[in-house]
């Protein structure tokens, strides 16, 4: 990490009405740091100078350093000054591993570098976003299978349906329309095998080497890789117990596309409040950026009334919409589903046939008579119930079996909460502790890319009952 | 188009031993023709002239000109002289259909490209690449799922199989290894959604923007449209009734991957020697190129004994071997393989969880079934068989019931024949009008897309019995 000093020497002001002097530098050097001409370990000039060198008040460059440290671009450090701390972190390709042998592509380096975050076979607790599988009618879902694979229809063998079965895309834009206000036509239904093919096709489809794109941080891992493996550089959207701080993401690195979990944020479960959800529409407008709204967990919402989708809201073709199944029905179902823009549906179906992310047929068709004869909808909430009372229990149980320094942060939606850990021991050594003990418990620090880190334990509650919560909580005390 | 002439300005030669001038004349000029410098369109100097200003012999242009016109570089027209007629198609980006809304990426209009051949709802004849899905023993499939379905174990519900369920990857280990030789351990074994999204994985894993790849032209589609989409620069190995003319190829622009389908070629159905299948891995050797080998269809192969698979005969890491259960099984079930470079499978597990083509676990579970209690074996033996025997009779009927300027090519393997048609009418208007009586014919010209086109049609026939096959034909005559 390189250490140096920085000069104003390219900053021309261009004094445009109504933008004030502390955004264009606020925009200015965030443009330099995301794009890594301001380097990590960069001194900034102290506010004094920067003022006399710039020819405006102190109390002007003071603000935009202000807002360059909440958003995590900066770190002030006492008595030393102001240094550049954010890291752009796409440009960073792993080296190849094999020197003397045919060495993978940059992109297939990148790609490969994503580790993901595996369960524990045997053990739900505590591992995030699994769902009740007990609770999954299995024997129904096994009839609905076996009356496809029964007749073999030749439909089922050929190659024609290829943006999905035609009949489960006439479902799902019915569905959307009725649980997320949607209103879609089902050639804009993509099947894909689950949430993260959804994002790797959408990814491409949108953005290009270097393309900037938003990403709530902390967020799912899945999605940055998604995208930064497709070449697009991630700014971070500082998001913290308070929401999702898009103010003054106006002025940093214009976005080719924004993505964000509005519905029930990962992991934090908070649910994004309606004028912050016109605010990323105003702001997709502006930019004329995609918005990727991932819609995940939605269905587990806690004792509050569901928040129309980004998708609903917006009057313009720019939201992509994406959902899945796994946590609604089975993690090894793999199916999922984009709601491609209108304009695009064609492209966005042929895309898919190119990249062959197709589920298997038979199961699209069990599947297209699950939510037809109404499975679903009683299955979902039947769960809603279920995870919303298990939510409450579990909060309640941690007070009696964890440490005290474990701060559990009620979730506004979804499958896992999350833990503010106010201990010297970092999360992901807390994490190494409870896996020895045969417990998942996901640390948060890896979540942080370019913002300061925070330190927390993500918990998935949901696919466990009482009985083996408190078991595990138990052993998990023994190790904390 | 552009029409120039060109002039000799830029060749060096460098006077390598044992490097003849006329191959550094071919290599000079293709390498200008595949990175577009030399455009279609170009007129070359004459031998005389070429001769003269580069004080070579005459016999020496003249020979390097036939290679280049042999290869498709280069055409000579009468009494005009010699042109360039190869056009580079990789970068070739097309246009953005939405000029006031978003955008897609450049690289998501090269992935929506792709227009699938989609067959006839309904109607076999003579889709390629489609078995007989009536022969497929359903019921025992069925139970099998059912089996998986039923106990629903929570190693199904989970996330942990990222590279696909440990048990498949094993027998599919052992399976490639009794059926083509092929010696792997299971870590290798990478289980995607089918070929296509296998294609999809290993192009971005091995390709960079820029990068050439060589592919068998004619050749499948597929294959082309995932290199393409993942940057790489299409550069044609010719490939004709008398087999792969990698002759010249030595001094193509060099490759950073060699596709080819060795055991069954698409869509012609030859089968590659060994003497070819040596020179191949010389030259993946020589240029530390990847080898991509398809390997579909390798399992229905005519009187013929099965061929080693290239990664069989290879010593080094540099083979990538593909295959699919599409074809033995149901085109449905979407669930393929590759058996990934060792030293690299590490990272193919984790690129196969960052894009996500995982087929569902039940799936994986009860093919794993299928195979290891022998269903799969007896199932493709009984295919080989009847599939030979619908070869050879439609052959034979094709000459009762089509006209005689359709001239049939016995394959070696494969589910599909290749007829060329001395015709007036193009192969594309030949197969629009079967389509209009509902019968499916591919057309040839299309996949060609820089060498000369020849006109054919492509004929699935393994799907159809004997009184479906002389239905169909009979309609077909009609239009003809």
């Amino acid at each position: 990490m390189g250490i140096g000093n920085f000069q104003w020497n390219g900053l021309e002001f261009v004094h445009s009405r109504g933008n004030p002097v502390h955004r264009q530098i606020f925009r200015y050097l965030s443009t330099l740091i995301v794009s890594g001409e301001l380097p990590a370990g960069t001194k900034l000039p102290s506010s004094r100078d920067a003022a006399r060198q710039l020819g405006v008040g102190r109390n002007t460059v003071i603000t935009a350093y202000d807002a360059l440290i909440s958003d995590g671009f900066l770190e002030a450090r006492q008595g030393s000054g102001v240094w550049v701390t954010y890291e752009p972190v796409a440009q960073t390709i792993p080296k190849s591993s094999s020197p003397t042998g045919t060495p993978l592509s940059a992109r297939g380096r990148v790609l490969s570098s994503f580790v993901p975050d595996i369960s524990i076979p045997g053990e739900a607790a505590f591992h995030p976003g699994l769902p009740d599988v007990g609770r999954f009618p299995l024997a129904t879902w096994s009839r609905l299978v076996r009356r496809h694979l029964r007749y073999g229809q030749d439909s089922l063998a050929g190659y024609h349906s290829t943006g999905g079965l035609p009949q489960l895309r006439e479902a799902i834009a019915k569905l959307v329309n009725l649980s997320r206000g949607i209103i879609c036509n089902s050639e804009q239904v993509i099947i894909t095998n689950g949430a993260q093919s959804a994002l790797d096709l959408v990814a491409r489809m949108i953005l290009d080497p270097g393309d900037n794109f938003w990403i709530e941080e902390p967020g799912y891992a899945g999605a940055r890789q998604a995208m930064t493996a497709a070449g697009g550089v991630a700014v971070p959207i500082p998001v913290d117990e308070n929401g999702w701080h898009f103010t003054q993401m106006a002025d940093v690195a214009l976005p080719k596309a924004i993505y964000v979990t509005p519905s029930c944020h990962w992991p934090s479960g908070l649910v994004m409040q309606r004028s912050t959800r016109n605010h990323v529409l105003d702001l997709a407008n502006t930019h004329r950026s995609w918005v990727i709204e991932d819609d995940y967990d939605s269905e587990f919402r806690f004792h509050v009334s569901p928040a129309p989708a980004l998708h609903s809201l917006a009057s313009d073709d720019r939201v992509i919409h994406l959902g899945t199944f796994s946590k609604t029905m089975l993690p090894s179902l793999r199916i999922g589903y984009i709601i491609a823009p209108k304009a695009h549906a064609a492209s966005f179906q042929n895309a898919l046939a190119a990249t062959g992310q197709h589920p298997s047929l038979v199961l699209q068709a069990a599947l297209t008579d699950f939510i037809n004869e109404g499975f679903f909808s009683t299955h979902v909430r039947k769960m809603r119930n279920l995870y919303a009372q298990r939510h409450t229990a579990f909060i309640q149980e941690t007070k009696e079996h964890l440490p005290s320094w474990m701060q559990f942060r009620l979730a506004k939606a979804g499958m896992q909460v999350v833990a503010d850990t106010h201990s010297d021991v970092p999360d992901q050594l807390l994490s190494q502790h409870a896996r020895s003990v045969g417990i998942s418990v996901t640390p948060m620090t890896p979540l942080f890319h370019q913002l300061k880190k925070r330190n927390g334990l993500i918990f998935g509650f949901a696919a466990l009952d009482c009985d083996q919560r408190q078991k595990a909580l138990q052993r998990l005390n023994l190790v904390l």
